[in-house]
């Protein structure tokens, strides 16, 4: 029965690092692109000196406008650029990340003992090997080594996300003045910098995510030699690694971010009437300095991490699946392989944006941001037929709790399939809900005529309605997946929906670099017009920007579940039952979870907004001319009260998701463990749609009155009115929802799930010690 | 090893019909105490004429005031309560009832033919006996048997839960002008006359509903004889009665009257700038009808599904356990007798609040209220101790899916006082996080400061915060019982928390009717003076509402709980395993269904509030003079919106309610419906708690600001200021959340889980057809 796959080692061994390797050539190839417009005040305005004719950057010329040769326009983008990335005043992006890494340091090295520890202490910290658990005639590697390499996988994992998510930022942060420039030659001339920005960034960090994976198992392999159970139980510590540097990205640049931006809404807005992003407000740098912090750097880490623990899940059961036991290292890094195959398919859909398809119109942008998704799902299920084929033996067995299922190679085709068209729902209906195209904002957006109340009461009714599709096209992922092929369906379900990764990053992406492009205009003092185009890629932004909220957390649901199912396995469980009094408490504790997280970093964020409130009323009170336009606001203190409060702020919600399986598996053992997984899994799952989809739902409802495009939209308008400014408060409630507390969710319980896996072992052996000696 | 109970038969058969109609005859004291407040014109001001000396009613004079005899007040206090309770223009909250009746009477005839046919189905509608489950050697009542018996038992909990409801609104609709009119003697009279109409309600629901349930019990043994399993299988049906009725009560009066306070408030306070119960705004009566419909009947109506559903569990689990099959009656009404223990402790309990102890000054009131609660829980203790001992076995067997598990009388004891205890402890936190007297609602007051945005924030985080003591004290509550008796621990314990049900109800109960109080001094244009005193008693209503609301959802949870275990069992499931692909889907969508359904009540009150606004708006600017006071407004059209609003939106949500587990079980099977029903357990009972607390702090921020009683509340008024108006937007928000969709959750995961344990026999026998056919 037990067949090879029809690839060969050896080329499993060289296709891998290949297309990581032509990933990240890709990567640096779209950064070049970008890099050649210029910024700098003295060589002039654009690349036309040393523009080419390729990538159609040789046309500029026919489309040239008023202002593109404005010096001062130009000197001022360069200024504000400066101010934003190199910054002598701390007052930079990565100033930022250079403070919060130093308490990232930090972290890593306590925890990084703490699983030395742990796990070394599962057998004594005993250096002898002992007969494997799959075939008891073998010797395997000791727990101590176990204990050892899993501690260099996490410090692995976690360098790595650190720096995807600071490459992501720094192009990021490089390319915010280039699309303010190339505005002022043309709509689809900004749209491309800004989407080839977000490529450098998509495309990074899946290439370097799986190459630095696949370099990992194979030094890893040196040593464990045929042990394979140990070799990929000592690569869950990637995922963890990866995940907890997300924690510090998604939490600690969402309280960044959001403090910033109410803080700036708040005064500016609301009380002194001036424009969003006016320079003049003292918050507006820190303001733009969040979102690189919050959505580019803690996006990129979050779906990093999903990424990492997707492969780490399917890795460690398929260790213990006929894979692992007849040692087939194709179909072991099948889900590499998959990856692999993403990498590609994503390379040949950006060229459909950039390349193939020129944008002309605003709206365009948006039918080619959604083709985006459509032509890299249609063409992934191709390549996971082709990967399905050659990657697998016909028949196989994975091991289902105790048991060893028989799986064919076309139900694993199915398994795959069905994660990675479910996210294309999950972002299809999250654009419905979100898009002030559709009826639901636009009832929202109706409901501001009689007040805040009713646009709040609405906004938050739309939340909960959205989330009900998402949940059952995540319901019918894991049905399939986990019918076909138990844990490792799920898995492999998870990879299917991150497989292309890097055309969600890059859509994403895009969304902070235009919202930021349009601050730079707004502040250089550009024209009318190029406002309003940058305010175009800016509304189109937004709904990306949901649309890959909803995507990262549904894969978050299925990237829990999956390591919810390692967990159990690595922990030797075999039912988690309902109907037992460990079980149930842990479910509904678990379910609390979420909410207990979500007060904390909600409050956090209105607590570092209300300090950024009063220093933005302070200067505006204290720096005479302030108002006029004639001094300069005091920027650096208002991004010192973000970087402060993000990092305090962070620590009681780090404590939460770092601690809560440590105690709960120490104390009450692996059974209540289960129950918490499962209880904060199906629970945060729901809170964090809502969240997202209220939060956009309601920002796009003030950008719907704004832009006032139908009869409608003018009825409610103009900017001003009473139900704009009922839209307004929507919109301010709705930032700590849809950047802090609803996508921080992910990391809870996915974060949980990867960290009780790690520790699988040590809860196995010495947890439930309150029920031991009860 | 088996030994009976103590207390003979006969004297179980005597005892608990006695305490039922000493509750009743208590109850009915209540009322006519109540009564003697004259309210027509033509009679005086009070009962000083027929007055007597009894119960302090005797030295009213010592406290007169101007305006005791002013009959012109009298005469409107007297037209105002005709109009609520029994006006001829269909605008009374009786026609809103008899109104709903008819809908009600319709579900309930075609709810009834389901009930009968699908159970009947069974067996194929035999009318054979056939041996019972238990042993084998003896012979049950058929399948069909069941079916007629569940189906007149349904019908019984339905009409009890419907007539309580009724009587409870019509005692406080009766009781509101007449504390208006005390007010004028003073607080402590007023306090007194809402507090016994409150208790009328309690003791005749308390009462009521466990004669009704003995007496059933008592008349369905005439036909089943030993056939215990099949009696109490029969008597779930009235469980599944009580609560049916609790949805129409719960959601329908919750939409009917949160449409028109807020759209009372959006108009009249916000836009007109006129004060709450203002006889000019058209909505005013509408809103005075809805306090008595939403939180009079239906909270009544809850509980009592509450209550019925815990007996109903506990009596079914029993039925096949050592007391069902030795058939020891008394032990077998261990349930029954815990109530009728209830109902002396309460009666006990409320003599402390009006004959003990006299209110004297305002401060006073809100310790009177929580003593209740500390003094019936403390009693009851005892008395739970009492009927331990006396009602049951030392040492007897409870089923615990499967098995038989070995229990000891003080493990029982132990089970229902952790229930009673969890219940004070959710009452204490509840409080802490809704009254202004702590640091939470001062904190969401002190946020108005920076606007509406800000409040919304922390009062979301301020919910999702008061959800973790109250969850680890149900998860305490779950384990103790459920480790020493299974799910008839868990049974106990949701009995024990409602053991006092009486006294929760009175100081539940004794809320709106202050409210309404209040609503009525403010139209007859009573001085200041007596409006103070009424707005004292209703701050302190407002902090009980949520003690109740908590109390009512802690409760919720346990009661579930029990259905669900009784419901695996009656299924003959034997594990509800996660690890399961059925499992984990249902867990998933069931932790999704409290959100749909949140969407769609919250969405409801949003869109009938919309028309209550349009239409308060129309009388306002087409019926000359109403703003001036010298027209009346067309207060019937307002009734009008909110009947017909309350009863179209309530169809979907009552359709998603009754039919999920209907879908669920026949198409999917008993393990999805378990998992179904544990996920919106764990998920709902979070919402439920987090909604209602976040509604109560709003309107207690917002009161704080109003009574500017501290340097800081002062700072932070008047009336009219900007944090203000600020708390009152967060005021309207919180309505649909603490008064609709919050309490209406319980219904939600109590409702599908007694429907899925009538419905058991049926979906063990024809469910899953999906699967069966794939």
């Amino acid at each position: 029965m037990v067949a090879s796959a029809f690839l060969p080692e050896l080329w499993t061994e060289i296709l891998i690092p290949v297309c990581a390797v032509v990933g990240i050539a890709f990567s640096l190839f779209q950064w070049f692109i970008v890099s050649r417009v210029r910024v700098s005040a003295d060589q002039g305005a654009s690349s036309s000196s040393s523009g080419g004719s390729k990538n159609g950057y040789g046309d500029y010329l026919i489309e040239e406008e008023e202002g593109v040769n404005d010096q001062s326009v130009v000197a001022k983008c360069a200024e504000i650029q400066t101010a934003i990335s190199e910054g002598p005043v701390m007052i930079s992006a990565t100033s930022f990340l250079f403070t919060e890494s130093r308490y990232v340091g930090v972290f890593m090295v306590i925890f990084a003992a703490i699983i030395f520890v742990f796990l070394g202490s599962v057998e004594g910290f005993s250096t002898e090997n002992k007969p494997c658990t799959y075939d008891e005639t073998k010797t395997c590697k000791p727990a101590l080594a176990t204990a050892a390499f899993s501690t260099i996988a996490f410090v692995l994992g976690a360098v790595t996300s650190v720096l995807s998510g600071f490459l992501g930022m720094k192009i990021a942060t490089y390319a915010n003045a280039r699309t303010t420039l190339e505005a002022r030659k043309g709509v689809g001339k900004a749209f491309i910098v800004a989407f080839r920005s977000g490529a450098v960034m998509g495309f990074l960090l899946a290439a370097s995510g799986l190459l630095v994976l696949y370099v990992t198992i194979n030094v890893f392999k040196i040593y464990y030699g045929d042990d394979w159970e140990g070799l990929f139980e000592a690569i869950t510590g990637y995922g963890l690694g990866g995940s907890s540097m997300a924690l510090f990205g998604r939490v600690g640049g969402g309280i960044y971010t959001k403090a910033a931006d109410v803080g700036a809404d708040l005064v500016g807005k609301i009380e002194r009437n001036i424009p969003e992003d006016d320079p003049r407000n003292p918050a507006v740098i820190a303001d733009n300095v969040g979102d690189n912090v919050g959505d580019i750097a803690g996006m990129g880490s979050d779906l990093f991490g999903s990424y990492a623990e997707a492969s780490c899940a399917a890795l460690v059961v398929a260790s213990i699946s006929s894979f692992g036991i007849n040692h087939d290292f194709t179909a072991m890094c099948y889900p590499l392989l998959i990856s692999s195959m993403g990498i590609l398919v994503c390379l040949i859909t950006t060229l459909f944006a950039t390349d193939f398809f020129e944008i002309k119109a605003v709206k365009e942008i948006e039918p080619a941001l959604k083709n985006q998704l459509i032509i890299s799902t249609v063409i992934m299920t191709v390549g996971i037929a082709v990967v399905s084929w050659v990657g697998l033996p016909s028949s196989f067995t994975i091991f289902n709790f105790g048991t060893q299922k028989v799986v064919q190679n076309w139900q694993l085709f199915l398994c795959v399939c069905v994660g990675l068209w479910a996210g294309l729902i999950i972002g299809f209906v999250t654009e419905y809900y979100t898009s002030n195209a559709y009826s639901p904002v636009q009832d929202v957006a109706d409901s501001c005529r009689t007040g805040a109340a009713t646009n709040v009461i609405f906004g938050l009714a739309l939340g909960y309605k959205s989330v009900i599709i998402p949940i059952f096209a995540i319901a019918v992922s894991i049905f399939v997946s986990f019918s076909f092929a138990a844990m490792y369906g799920v898995a492999v379900a998870a990879l299917g929906m991150l497989s292309t990764i890097a055309t969600g990053l890059a859509i994403d992406a895009y969304g902070p670099i235009s919202d930021n492009a349009g601050g730079i205009a707004e502040m250089a003092g550009m024209s009318h017009r190029i406002r309003e185009r940058t305010d175009a890629l800016d509304a189109a932004g937004n709904t990306t920007a949901a649309i890959g909220k909803g995507f990262a957390i549904g894969s978050a649901a299925l990237v829990s579940l999956a390591l919810f199912g390692a967990f159990v396995s690595r922990a030797g469980v075999h039912t988690v039952d309902v109907l037992t009094p460990k079980v149930i408490i842990g479910l509904l504790v678990g379910a609390m979870l979420p909410y207990w997280f979500s007060a904390m970093t909600m409050k956090s964020v209105g607590s570092a907004a209300l300090k950024m409130v009063e220093e933005v009323r302070r200067q505006f009170n204290t720096i005479p001319g302030l108002m006029e336009g004639t001094a300069k606001p005091d920027y650096a203190t208002c991004v010192k009260i973000s970087t402060d409060a993000s990092i305090k702020e962070m620590i009681p919600p780090g404590c939460l998701v770092m601690l809560t399986p440590l105690i709960v598996g120490f104390f009450f053992g692996v059974e209540t463990l289960s129950g918490v997984l499962a209880g904060s899994l199906v629970s945060g799952v729901q809170i964090a749609i809502s969240a997202s989809n209220t939060g956009g739902a309601w920002d796009n409802a003030k950008k719907y009155i704004e832009a006032g495009v139908s009869e409608h939209a003018k009825s409610l308008g103009p900017k001003g009115s009473e139900p704009h400014k009922a839209a307004v408060i929507g919109d301010t409630i709705g930032d700590p929802l849809k950047d802090t507390s609803g996508p921080s969710l992910n990391i809870l319980i996915k974060l949980m799930a990867v960290e009780s896996l790690v520790f699988a072992p040590f809860f196995a052996t010495h947890g439930g010690i309150l029920f031991k000696y009860l």
